[in-house]
């Protein structure tokens, strides 16, 4: 395994400041259309390295990206999902997958390294044997979505906070991309992300639930005091 | 449903700069063990109110989160996650739900709603048959872990940026839980987050795969370019 990077952009492409994280979260939105102009790769570059800081269960990382850019790729892509067409006019569009078994015969390395970076339990072979316990209890659909989606939540972020504009999707034909994309049978389909530049009007802010009806103090049902 | 938070603390509650995306993303680690200092309110609901803003799916925010802070049923979320002891250190613990059902009784008010805002299509009667068809072919446990842990991460990150320390988990025993806190049978009990400051070091980097190793180029296997 590798060390973080040490090298990305401290600006956006504009020389602007990159983005705070409350302001990202404030004027972030869902992007329906975007202009041609690409994401420069040393951008795109930091998107991911950024983004595959994120953790994961046991440091597992059973999350894998394709990044799409060839105009005939996004066009295919385009198609396997109900030919939303901000997937065929963004320049960059990551198809984010899950792994239900791949990190099993990668859980080896990731343990054995991490008692040799003090990170997990020295006895390495012991914990290892207790997380496929744990593990082995998980409905594996539902785990490497969980996992990816952190991973994916965060490219989403540091693409934002680098002036970018981003739109993430859940709606395609899992069978078709994997077909169109050489993924292995084993893979779950997770979410794509375009990332480009906005053309036209932000769409307009949909509202949230009112934290009382989403937050409950102590037990479920219990509306938040705060 | 309800507009923007705009009361947020602008600082740390040291009253030093919030931390660039960046910055959390290459300094956050893991807390294995929290001091009981607590996390001032203000804070704690800026947590959960910029966490909300995440995007999901439709708009349809299929999560609920349970905040634990009284010290005795920090015990019994403890005792219900392999005992973890940072849970019964840290001053707040949330718990992360997906709701599998209930979004349905309210995806009337959220479709309304976004076209009233002219979010979503005008015609939201026949936009939102079109996705319940949808999400009708979708495996709802993975469904509602996919949406709940972009606000997950969203939570986690805001707090990192105040300057709290946090621990993301996902070792718990579901049923216990879901008995303990009075959850509905319909919900995934998705993760937990500890959130405080940490006491003692912190866990060490565990490395990463590298991005050669987890990211493609245009198809599945092809190591990106980049």
């Amino acid at each position: 395994m590798t060390e973080k990077p040490t090298e990305f952009p401290r600006h956006r492409p504009d020389g602007g400041a990159v983005k705070s994280l409350p302001d990202v979260l404030l004027h972030r939105r869902a992007t329906r259309s975007f202009k041609p102009d690409p994401v420069p790769d040393e951008y795109l570059r930091a998107i991911l390295a950024l983004g595959t800081q994120a953790p994961s269960g046991y440091n597992l990382q059973p999350w894998r990206f394709i990044v799409v850019r060839e105009a005939a790729n996004r066009q295919r892509l385009m198609r396997a999902a109900f030919n939303q067409t901000k997937i065929g006019e963004a320049p960059v569009v990551i198809i984010a997958l899950g792994m239900k078994n791949e990190w099993k015969a990668l859980a080896e390395e990731v343990f054995r390294e991490g008692a040799e970076r003090r990170a997990g339990s020295r006895d390495w072979q012991k914990y290892m044997e207790s997380a496929m316990g744990f593990l082995g209890t998980q409905a594996m659909n539902a785990w490497v979505t969980k996992h990816t989606m952190i991973a994916f939540t965060t490219m989403m972020y540091v693409a934002e906070a680098y002036g970018f504009d981003t739109a993430p999707m859940e709606g395609f034909d899992a069978a078709a991309v994997k077909r169109e994309f050489a993924v292995p049978d084993e893979a779950e389909v997770i979410a794509l992300l375009a990332i480009g530049y906005a053309s036209g009007e932000d769409k307009p802010y949909g509202g949230r639930f009112e934290l009382e009806r989403v937050v409950f103090d102590e037990r479920y049902g219990q509306p938040a005091r705060a």
